[in-house]
């Protein structure tokens, strides 16, 4: 049953009527005895039906790429020239530039970092590990990325999100300490606001100074062909601007499949400059005699080129964008006249980030719980699971059924205004 | 033309005409104008073949293991338990201590020891980079092992290898140094020796006092299921005895598919302690969100079982077993009455030691590659690629073709009697 009015303007009679409505739809609720998760951003089994194909490809003496490397045996660091210029285009990067890797890009990132503490990158003077890092975490942003600075024992620093980018003005008055050594970002559809880093902001990171010459932005473009709808945002050439501006190296740009074919199961990219590249292989080498090139052949096979990912996209997105809507309309339904919460409305990405009446989040997670609905932990957007406001909950629409998420929705939209109407009630 | 008599008790003029008849011999050889390479372990084409039946696996619609897990999602950071229960057969490792993992086991070691330096293990009271470390390396050893302990800095300490293992008495000695951190080891038909570590020496290394609690040997059975004879070496239960004599977290054990199936697109395990695989598996999910299952449930099909694996490398026997026998009946046939050279006659594994006159190797393998014949760079089995006496050379027979080899063989041969003819002559 929606709230038909602005919950901060109601008198306390009202808000107690209010309180008893959303306590009698929460007991109704749990009656249900829902096990429904919106934790993660997951493909549904729908989505990962799409690249079934990939389960025969190769096919039976299929093993050669176009320069006749025999993908079954070891060697060849850059991975298949054929499956870089793909992604390639798709992403703006020349193939020279671009390197094709496992299942997993979140690795390169993380021994990105770690080269740099053991060993210091192209431009730095000693290691990381000499002295204290600080890095910037544009927040709310990907759980999994800051617990990569923290574990290395970075100071991670919040800097608000927009919905055009990170606070360009905030970051370059960070980035006047030597120590700051880098910035995290999610161009395009960023986890979990949705936002699209706009050419301005782009402009910006790559072209302010910076104090310590190392410095690098994780330009993870993990969602750069996932609109959900019919005009994808443009990528920027995020290494031609940093070029352009006399900082060749800045950027480490990042991609992967693991939302076009199989997440467990895809390639991944990382692109930046020769000395960048280099430099990466050079120690990647230590640890590799090179990726996986059987399952790049398999991608190549299966893609052809960047129309075929562009084919394949739209068909995740007949299968998602109606998720996101539902998920959009219940919030309006249920919680638009109520005041007590916002939400975004991105236009790909998979997630959707809500804030709920501040000092409610952590309430609303363990109420959604109680009632079997497993939300992502509160914070966790944030650097150190820290949300300052305790607001943000984000919501990943796409694994569960439209069946499960429509429950769901509706379910943690009762755990918003219950929340809302007992913190109200107290004040 | 072979030398019939051993050089080293040859008269001047004997000696002469000798290093006339291979300068010959030399000169016909540069003539031929090879291009073959020894130089690293690769599987042949042919070998590759055997596993061909995996370019159209695990097939249509065929996603999911024993488990109901749709391995083609994200998750599941210690593996297939199937898979693993089929090398745990293999290696003797409980499936609950063995992980399955991607395409690179060397990448495990190389993150074990990164995570080493920077947090310590589960018996450390600092990071291994609070202090310099020191590492043993059973020389000659596996250059790949030795480039990552030289590339994070530790001090390479080079112990004599034997038929039976490294040098147990000279391991104790160096292991009262708490700097001393541990030990590369390669037990069955160690790279490049053939050496298969006998149960007293396993026994011996995993008993011996260390002044290091957090001490670790990396017990790499690259070849545990790799013999060119009928019967198998034994595979020692490395991790029971360690646990029996009261160091259950000494040894990381480590195995691959690599020359098993495809060289570059195999799948990797790592057995350790409990204890050991939940501090690992603490560190690496911070980089991924699992290996590739699907690539997993492939292997699995393929296989079958334990038998599975045991029969298919009993096809590999068959096509590289040949050719080890091809190299040693050309050394004992060109080399055998010189005297110049000695060799290891491994029953498994991929590769033949051969020690040439003191101070000639780097010699043998200029002429040889001026020649066309590519041998891994002098010293490279030694940390820091210095071989002290400059003597041995590591002969891989696997990749090239039966004819190929020959050829090389024969060219190598030349250039150790005339590389040894020429340091005789200038004493």
């Amino acid at each position: 049953m929606p709230s038909q009015t602005q919950l901060g303007l109601m008198s306390h009679d009202e808000l107690t009527a209010e309180h008893e409505r959303q306590s009698e739809n929460y007991r109704r609720l749990k009656t249900e005895k829902l096990t429904l998760d919106l934790t993660r951003g997951k493909p549904s089994p729908e989505q990962l039906d799409l690249s079934n194909r990939l389960l025969d490809l190769p096919g039976a003496d299929d093993f050669r790429d176009a320069n006749g490397t025999d993908c079954r045996n070891y060697g060849g660091l850059t991975g298949l020239p054929e499956l870089r210029a793909i992604f390639g285009e798709l992403l703006g990067i020349p193939v020279d530039n671009l390197l094709a890797a496992n299942n997993a890009s979140l690795e390169i990132m993380h021994d990105l970092l770690v080269y740099s503490v053991l060993f210091g990158n192209v431009d730095s003077d000693q290691p990381w590990s000499a002295k204290p890092v600080k890095f910037l975490c544009p927040s709310p942003g990907y759980d999994r990325h800051f617990a990569i600075t923290e574990a290395l024992g970075f100071e991670m620093i919040a800097v608000p999100m927009g919905p055009e980018g990170p606070d360009v003005h905030a970051i370059e008055e960070l980035a006047k300490d030597p120590q700051v050594k880098g910035l995290w970002a999610v161009p395009n559809y960023s986890n979990p606001t949705g936002a699209v880093y706009s050419e301005a902001v782009t402009r910006a990171l790559v072209t302010m100074p910076t104090a310590a010459a190392d410095f690098r932005i994780f330009w993870d473009n993990a969602y750069a062909v996932h609109p959900i709808v019919e005009q994808a945002a443009p990528i920027h050439d995020v290494l031609g601007w940093a070029a352009e501006a006399g900082n060749p190296n800045r950027p480490f740009v990042f991609a992967s499949t693991s939302k076009i074919t199989f997440a467990g199961a895809g390639v991944s990219f990382f692109g930046s400059s020769t000395a960048n590249l280099k430099w990466y292989q050079g120690h990647a080498a230590q640890k590799s005699i090179g990726p996986d090139k059987v399952n790049q052949l398999r991608h190549v096979r299966f893609f052809g080129n960047a129309d075929g990912v562009r084919a394949h996209m739209a068909k995740h997105r007949e299968l998602i964008a109606p998720k996101f809507a539902l998920v959009l309309q219940i919030l309006e339904d249920r919680l638009g006249a109520s005041k007590v919460a916002s939400w975004t409305e991105p236009k790909g990405g998979y997630f959707i980030s809500l804030d709920v009446l501040e000092g409610t989040a952590a309430r609303v997670i363990g109420l959604a719980k109680d009632a079997g609905i497993a939300l992502t932990a509160a914070g966790s957007a944030f650097p150190y699971g820290k949300d300052p406001e305790d607001q943000n909950i984000r919501i990943a629409p796409t694994f569960p059924s439209t069946d499960d998420l429509g429950k769901a929705m509706d379910g943690v939209a009762t755990c918003v205004l219950l929340a809302a109407s007992e913190k109200l009630l107290a004040e």
